[in-house]
């Protein structure tokens, strides 16, 4: 297992490219509008090591006996599924943001029980072979984007019905000693800092568009592939430590289009070509578990946020008032329910066929839509809790300058037992925290919340309920 | 184990005095005020012998070794805990009201491990008593009313502040054969169906209080106890089959005041007396496991609340529109979102010194409070599918009605292909199960919001989560 | 204009045929069932000539110059529209009930404006009818119910697919005299102790449905009228005065299904005979006048609620707690957010052809949405407040009875200062306002929600929003 | 009446001393961070000219019976209450921004009555100078900043038992000439491109506390006083025309810091200096006007809001769905909620003593208190639409770069027929108007909701609900 440190250098060894901002970044591992991601994902790679969150950070390699980065290690259990959301919690407590690293995670164990299906139905040989990749991320450590989202172009219209075939990743050729896929993946979370890419079809597919059932892993600065950085909301506020409030580990994972331009995958990194209906299945069994997430890393970035409302609170000198401490307790409130659906989708989870195990797809949903509510509901009530200031604060240019700087001081005091300079932090971590990029991370990662109410009425089983009332309402005697 | 019958039967040994309606109940077992509840009940003696719900319905005793019914069970790990969730919900889906047994499974299981925690203290001998009282359950699978609700008179005064000392059961007098105690009980769910009534507290208690500190077992027939039944949205429905919506099981538990007019208590049935300081752990403790049911219970009856709105949907012929499906889709969110807190909290739960599972008592807080929002929002969007007919519909009467009811048979009619009296009873089912008393229980029982709140608060760790927005905001740099 | 008791003793003139639970009501003006409907009804008579309200409920007649009941007014200008919800929201007060009156008031002023319209087209008479009928309620001030909403069947079909044709009212026989319809209306307010009901259609119409197409008056005690009285929550306790809480005036208007079985009508009395594409205009401008009442009634309606919270609050000694204050101020909030809906959308109404004043569609829908929600959020909030005893409260007959009554006496008292019995009708008072009929009534009255969502749709003139954010975003010059 | 052109170059004339981001802007009105608020508040200026809105933003002052910019109105009756609101939501339809001019609009009006108050009881003469200043900012059109907040330190101490004494500001000299004033006044929205600034106290005090009762008018550049400019969600973008969304106009008003240090004001623009118990009467007056605005400009800036998202639905080829539809009709449904309470608080105005009319007070606190609340949710549904690039678009660079504008160009295409840099500047307006500035400010723009909740307690007249509801309990008889 790597170090944070050796991760970082690993990166170095890359030849990413990467483009932000309008222009190329020569060197994106020390650039400040990438820095703090990379800081973010490097702490899933040190908390490994340290004795506070082993237990979580780490587990036993099925394939290989050997202890392994959890974010490498296929589920065994529903321990190890609960597991997971308690690292993902512990690790957003610790960073306030994202670490990126969870959607690669996903990736390998939806892959690794669909190809099991997949090979029983056609005797395939993509399982062996995403077992020998998951054996070589663990033996490496190395950093895995799973990458689902096609640009999608008119939602009208299926992949093959585009007006630009291209706006779905697809095969392009086939040969001994591979296949050629072209198109590009939208909102890649931590890709510009990850070793590989695992590329998967984003949506059912019928046999028509069979060319885009396409799954397989690549490097992520294999031969045509560029990568395009998204903006953020302050995302030149990377260039000041104070005002970006999270200066460590910024606030968001970073996010990028990721163009394969005619890329070349050999086809041992191959793990479906052409079998769509499988395609549905994936989608599904990658979602749910990503889906699963949220009660934990969002808690726990919630924390923070209730965290920094709470101290602004006392800064202000409020924070005995009866209606702060009931805003605090709601906040806590919609934590801990966002919490509760993750833990039970866990410890309701089952083997695959595979031994893999899944998570209960209806209440991951379940959990998925609540974020898309309650961050932002979190997020309004931090904003009344930390007052106008929120909105309107001077920059930390403005508290250091030679003449202003005293105004600055002594009218953004508060209580007078704390620093202004303390204050004006805390601020802009709130600030920071609860602003559009963030937000919306919450809305549409891991799907929007439409693709979670179409799941919940598939998973529902209106017909049984049905059927429960009919019993009471004696029909049958009628 | 008792079957139902065995059971129904055995309440006819009593002598319960009840009064209801402004009568006394001389054959209470058969009496349609309160058959409904007993049939209720009784569902929880007959499913732990068919095949269906053995699993959940009954455990091994630690004391024993034998099979009992669950609900005389202590939790002997994180999976009791889950299979009172699963089993609670399962009957409910049955039932779709209150089968009334958790209040006592709770208060033996709150009082066992306090009981410990007292002796260790004082060397008293509580906790021997409570395992032969348990026993004693076990072997005669009784059931068990948790008595703890006081009437309270000013909520502005303790307990012993009170304009009548009575408003909160006290003990008046201790003598070599045990205590005389007097007051009343109040919102005593099941209890005129119970075996016995086991009194607790109902709130933290100072040294003058002591006297208020009491927990003891007595019969619910014992000499000076006397029930008065409490009235029930369409009570009177309960003398018309097809009206009452529910009619075997009726809508929610039967709920009494149960005034204590100078019972005597021997010494081998009393677990607290005068251990003031206890009083707050035993409220905690058994509040806990009470709020965590309402994830169980209430997802239950939420599930037959969706069926009916789902079923009358589709003899209303919409069941297509999307808007309706949406509907539902929010109501299985809502449902799903609740039983998720009950299953987190039992598998985060933990043992206590005593050896039973004690659930995790914030996230069993958490679920409760949300069960006081989200059954009224189920409920509104059920009556939202139902269409304006759960306001205006006649009387059973009138559709039998020589001159009249076929004027009802013709309109009250939805899609051709399903009976009028199908549809009608389908609406009585979902009125009945949406009324105001199963909506205030769904408020109330196991303590009203406010309640949760606090205890939201004083387990969430507000401190912790300051440090963790401190250190991100880089405050001990400053 | 008659008074109260002019008005109780005209209904004792007429034959109308009712019956409820199974039995016909030979005297229905004393009926119990009955009674509290007529006394609410009757308030808008006495109010018209106290000098309480005298200014809200009365109006200069445009027809004659008279001092009319404004129950009988038609609209001429914004300041009559806000006079209506005003009314409506000081008679809600008096009767923390409904009074029926305003569907008649609502289905007048729809006629109105849409037979002025139809004749302009077709040269009919029909708006030379509507103002002969108009002076003729505001010269003998009868009561007059609004019938619109038909039973409707299978709702996926048309009125003329359905498979009963008289699931809607139709048109059966036209000759020299008139017309003679069938059918049936349901969910009729007030209809029993109305004097005409004023027939319309209830929903948009072809050409192949133009038997449909019918609006005309009737008296409701015409050859071939039946009706069918609806239960409601707890109408039983109609029999037990202090139960039911508000004895004087119930907790909501009656509703009847009301039987039109072959009904004949003179042409004077026809409004609408085949003119199918004035249907959805002539049903748009009752609801929109109908939805304008929510903020008027419900607002009033709910500030009783908010009082017997606030009233139970004191009782409790918790009038203090700042979570209690807290949650009054949120009922509050609420109501007059509903409130201030009714006042916009009457200020921002305008003239129709006919001169006839009409509220803003637009705000009106907007105002019943908003019910559809927040009675049921105030209800909860009062259920909250009220504590247990809002599902558990023993009988009025309990409380009077000679063995038990004092256990209720004492245990059932709060404050010392207050008597039980005082806390019990309050108690009381809030159950019933609170019920499923009174929480469906907010839902379905005047529309379902969907209604009113589409209505939203049509009105809100999306493709201007979306050319206000093109211009802002400089659209046109790219 | 100035242009917005001759509006501009009035600014250049000022000696105005603003810092921003660490370094003191010398030419403000041409920089590209103060610029997009300058255009904006220009347009009320422009659009008194046009055609378009001119009846909306010009009225006939009552002092000298010209046509004056509405901005510099005393309203004279509940018409032109209402015009006001109509005119804040045109302006906010056309410039999708804070156009800042009504916050020295509400002073004027709050001082005009408050001032009349003060003089009949003490024979002051303030009023008499009040209505001067109206009469010169009418007639020279001046833009007036209307100046509260102080930065008020530790909350829980009054302005005179803080640590430090200026944090609320005050008189510190008197003398002949007039008055020398300390302290500073936050979040002053459009301050630094008005050209006066017009004092006021933030809360009501008491007689130890009279020297911060102290009102008056100062211009922005007089000696002493110096602007901190405080930062913006995405503020640099001001450098990026595309980026910013809304370049024009910026999508709030910029917030500034003033500091006083020891600024002279002439007894001619003191109207209030030491009658402390009018403090909260002037403050209360000045909020319920400022309150009545956010279903005004509030509700405009959602309609451009909606449009965006409904433009960006059809983008993205999915404005048929019927949940996209949906939830537009919500967002609609909460926009035009918030007007009702704007138009209804105007239309149930009334006059002051002074002649000037007054909102009605508890409905203005009710629609501020919605805007709190809906302008989040209709923010979140705005996310829901746009789908995840809002998180994730890169930059106006990226698409203009010779190598990787290709890919931009290619990749984020939605439907065929809209080029993709109209779908990228859509994404960017939406993106820039619900970012937490934005969002913020619908939360503490004239107060934080719980100075909303207070006064809506102070003004719901419980005592009469509760009276109301006992009289239907019939508790008067017993």
């Amino acid at each position: 297992m790597m170090t944070g440190k050796q991760y970082v250098e690993s990166l170095r060894q890359l030849k990413t490219r990467i483009y932000a901002y309008g222009e190329k970044l020569e060197n994106f591992v020390d650039h400040p509008l990438v820095k703090p991601h990379i800081n973010s994902a490097a702490v899933t790679y040190d908390m490994a090591h340290g004795p506070e969150l082993e237990d979580l950070l780490t587990a036993t390699s099925h394939l290989t006996g050997s202890k392994v980065n959890r974010f490498t290690h296929i589920h065994q259990s529903t321990d190890d599924l609960a597991q997971k959301v308690k690292m993902l919690r512990a690790l957003a407590q610790r960073t306030g943001s994202c670490f990126q690293r969870c959607v690669g995670f996903d990736a390998i164990n939806g892959l690794y029980s669909t190809t099991f299906d997949m090979d029983r139905k056609y005797a395939t040989e993509y399982h062996r072979r995403i077992r020998e990749y998951v054996r070589y991320l663990q033996e490496t450590d190395k950093m895995v984007a799973g990458s689902m989202t096609d640009p999608k172009g008119d939602r009208s219209q299926a992949p093959h019905e585009q007006h630009d075939p291209d706006l779905y990743v697809h095969v392009v050729e086939k040969n001994e000693q591979g296949i050629v896929i072209r198109g590009a993946k939208a909102h890649q979370t931590g890709i510009i800092n990850s070793h590989e890419m695992l590329i998967m079809p984003t949506v059912a597919l019928n046999e028509e568009a069979k060319d885009y059932a396409v799954a397989c892993a690549i490097p992520v600065d294999a031969p045509g592939v560029v990568h395009i950085f998204g903006r953020q909301t302050n995302d030149s506020r990377k260039y000041d430590e104070m005002d970006q409030g999270n200066a460590r580990y910024g606030v968001v994972g970073g996010e990028a289009l990721s163009v394969l331009d005619n890329v070349f995958v050999p086809w041992d990194r191959v793990f479906m070509c052409g079998e769509y209906e499988f395609a549905d299945v994936l989608v599904q069994r990658f979602a749910s578990y990503h889906r699963q997430n949220y009660g934990g890393c969002k808690a726990g970035v919630s924390d923070v946020v209730i965290g920094a409302a709470a101290a602004l609170a006392e800064m202000n000198g409020v924070d005995k008032a009866s209606h702060i401490k009931d805003k605090l307790v709601e906040m806590i409130h919609l934590t801990e329910t966002l919490y509760c659906g993750s833990i039970a989708c866990s410890f309701q989870g089952h083997p695959t066929p595979s031994g893999a195990y899944f998570v209960d797809p209806l209440l991951a949903n379940v959990t998925k839509l609540n974020a898309t509510r309650f961050i932002y509901e979190i997020s309004r009530l931090g904003h009344d809790l930390a007052g106008g200031l929120i909105a309107t604060l001077p920059s930390e240019r403005d508290l250091r300058h030679p003449e202003v700087g005293k105004y600055v001081e002594k009218y953004f005091k508060g209580v007078a037992s704390v620093p202004t300079v303390e204050r004006m932090r805390m601020v802009r971590l709130l600030e920071n925290m609860t602003g559009c990029t963030a937000l919306a991370e919450s809305m549409h990662g891991a799907g929007s919340p439409q693709a979670q109410r179409v799941m919940i009425l598939r998973q529902g089983n209106l017909r049984h309920k049905i059927n429960l009332a009919k019993r009471l309402a004696s029909l049958q005697k009628n």
